[in-house]
């Protein structure tokens, strides 16, 4: 578990205090907020702070005074409209701040989306501790073949076990030369007083790839959206990928029917080209189809036929 | 007063919902929140949601786990730190939503802020109500001769009564045949039936820049702040600086810590340029500088001289 | 024609300079640089500066080194592959900067888009001109009743005619009063020495929002695309999507390879709900399929079965 | 020297191309076009497009129609004025692109900056090579004792020589088991003909912080002002640092009368506060004036009187 029994004890006095508010409050995410939700062997992520819920989409879109009497299913109608045409500013009116703890190589492909506020552990002023990511054995995977940017099946025995070896032995050992050049302990003292340390801001180059960092990360809901659509995508590494499907949980707790317009229009949908659409009308119609007809390459057509559940 | 009975009548509604919730609550902006403060004739601003406090601020700079137990003191001076050193990512991690009604061509300045979330009113989809922006006799400058972007004194006398019957007539003028064009009442009816209704969208372009619009208007703290130290600034046309004013009192209450150290820090401070700061060297060391030998430009020289209480 | 003989003639002088460049250069955008594409009645667009072209999407999505030796035919590939899993990155790296003239009520839709760089005439400083945008007959359409932000058919006859009177004469009405206001010649004298003018920043209220404004916008491709798919899409009002599909051609000079994917997968594809995929799937199954088994709202079914060019 | 063979070539080819542009060109930063200045051991800075020079700024400043004929004196008081007053828009019409390659540690500082477009060389997708940083003898500091985050002296004898023995050690450690899990020679074969190799995206976490990567990043000019004016400052990272002091070169290369005011207005200028100021009055006005008198804190104190070349 990634938490110190002092974390946990800031945790739950954080979670022991009620305020009353005029705020619009979802209680479903109330119930988990500040809990640290485990992902990876070291990871977590937990919400610290939300704005707004389905309703404050629709009060936004009508630029209302007050909260209205509209039943849920308008409210639903409404949302599903503004998903369907990509009428992002609504969504922009909501926004969630999570705590999140993650490898660093994670970290390095989630910071490309910009369109989010960050205030990360600095390396620079304090030390890293000694936490590092190691894949479980089925998420070992070979090299793809296919596709240049993926993993095939899981590495096995042998195999598997010596690169767990080496990854486990070169992250303990990086991080023994890590407190060896910094010469500082967890009082601030130096271990050994005939020399001085090495300054943290270069001491930290010595870790790898795999060493946890944490971070504050605050994002509006069309954002969140958007880096969900991606990180939650089948073509996204597993590591990344893990994160956002515990993401996606908090997400479902908190606005509810956004969620389900999403996984209707976004994770389950299949966006057909100009040519694509050409193809499944001819289909419609009876007509013989081929990818060379088509006009589509063979991996588009590939990706469309398994979108449409039918054979190339 | 800007608001209709009904409007009255919903945010009172909102201000008497009150929920538990475990978020950062501060007390001094929820006794506002919702309450429409009034600018100019027929405009107003008003809070309708937020997200964090001064304490939330100093949590993302540390990377916090609870809310911890520090006085007070200590957030004030993290928070001077952070703002004298610009460390401008732990000031993104508070968020405010404002209700804004305001003149079309004072929006038209407030937009060119592109770091915050906007829903504005439709005039595709709905009709504008009759009300448009009359400035107050102090505030009818004229042309100011020094500074082409600015006004001077106020008109007087029959000049003033002659602009403001211009104003008034012109936009009560186009009004009408904005309504005449539409050819519907409230109802979405027609009141002369034999005819069709130009498009709202097409209508619209017969008002003038001074009738009122509306938005929803997020934005985190740090680019609220730079919005008010430009907005607020005097160099700022009148009426977008009477939105600012009020907007300084939300953030007073909402970030106290904040807004001392921004007051302290920006609104009240000056920016020595290299050749500004040679100048008060000297003067310092009891050498008398002139404009000429301190190779600012006459404005420049102007400029900091009066920030420096001294006579050029 | 919207330019003067004056600006006739800067816009010639610069497009009879030329100078060697080691930069990326587009002959087919070179041939119309500087040049004012007209747009409505006193409005336009024009290319006043790009930066890259399709060649560099792929050095950038490389991180090459060089041009590289690729064929045209590789080129596409990738950029095809980009587009259609929305990388978009590497659309990114191409810049352009438009000169544009357009109605400010134009200019009010077109600024929601925040993410490019604008340098507004700023009627605060200057003068705006007597330039007000009326529609040509076959654009004063009605107010549509099926969709609440759209137009029908145009007016005829004598309600024509009366629109037309109504907004040429409130437009000429309050310029002359702005003028009026404003006491204040080409040449910077008072028309009448015997009063002061107020302020432009005051006087420019009352002008409606036909009268043309102009700015410099600049932007990447990959925002331009964005742009693009919302301006120059049915739905937009016909007075934006006037521009964007003047704009459409410039980028058709510009990124030929893009354009191609820009149509094939944005203009003219269409994007399936998950919803909307089983009942596709059902249909190519041969099954028999009904708005209401489907799940789609009937608006859905009808945008979907006309996207599929089937009657519902 | 950070370039191989048929990198050079690939960079002397594209220098050697030439084309005939209308748009304006900078002669002096054409001149090192394309070329790979060193920085660090391995890294580089090279500049790959960019579109604007400081005429650009004045003509969006004015939305000109042409070059116009304005001296350059007008167009530096232009330019000073535009930044003095933090005028941000007209600075923002010019781009530039970098090639940069530097260490992961490093790049992990400078993505923080979310205002340019990045494209980085992908571990997913491809190889790195074996190539990280170790800081030259003179910037292996010691922790600062004042500055949490700052390094004081250089280690020097046997202290260097260990550190220096450890992180070259491990990073070629750490290289070398990379090589060894991904079983994959230059040419796409298996080293190991008996084993499959583990996936890129997983292999790469073995890798210490020092290892270059590199990406193309564009930006505007405000924001790279911006960029700069953090990690050019003394309190930067020196391997920052190192990056943004060979960008301040091309600065001053490509727009250098907006590096002068930049200068002037932002390196060597000095912010005062509220407190600050009043202050300065008071010593102006012979008053003796004590930290404890300002209001100041010991810290704001001394940096202050530092500024002011004064002891405090």
């Amino acid at each position: 578990m990634p938490l110190t029994p002092e974390q946990k004890a800031q945790i739950e006095a954080q979670r022991a205090e009620s305020s009353a508010t005029r705020r619009p409050t979802v209680a479903a995410l109330e119930e988990v907020l500040y809990q640290a939700q485990p992902v990876l062997d070291h990871g977590f992520v937990r919400v610290v702070d939300y704005m707004g819920d389905d309703a404050a989409i629709v009060a936004a879109a009508r630029v209302s005074y007050g909260r209205g009497t509209r039943r849920v299913s308008e409210d639903a109608g409404l949302i599903n409209y503004l998903m369907r045409h990509r009428h992002t500013t609504p969504f922009e009116m909501c926004e969630i701040k999570y705590h999140v703890k993650l490898p660093i190589f994670v970290a390095r492909q989630w910071i490309r989306h910009r369109t989010a506020n960050v205030n990360e552990y600095s390396a620079r002023y304090s030390i890293l501790d000694n936490e590092f990511y190691l894949p479980a054995p089925e998420h070992l995977g070979v090299q793809a073949s296919a596709n240049r940017q993926g993993r095939g099946d899981a590495l096995t025995g042998d195999e598997a076990k010596r690169v767990m070896e080496l990854l486990r032995g070169d992250a303990e050992q990086t991080y023994a030369h890590y407190q060896d050049m910094l010469n500082e302990d967890e009082d601030g003292k130096a271990p050994d007083p005939g020399r001085q340390g090495l300054a943290r801001e270069l001491a930290r180059m010595n870790l790898t790839l795999n060493f946890y960092t944490q971070w504050y990360w605050k994002i509006d809901l069309y954002n969140l959206l958007h880096f969900l659509s991606l990180r939650a995508d089948a073509h996204a590494q597993y590591e990344i990928r893990a994160y956002a499907e515990v993401m996606l949980e908090t997400l479902k707790r908190w606005v509810p029917i956004t969620y389900d317009a999403f996984c209707d229009y976004r994770l389950g949908g299949f966006n057909l080209s100009a040519k694509g659409l050409e193809a499944v009308k001819k289909m419609l119609a009876g007509v013989e189809v081929t990818q060379k007809d088509s006009g589509l390459s063979p991996r588009e057509w590939r990706e469309m036929m398994a979108a449409l559940g039918r054979q190339g």
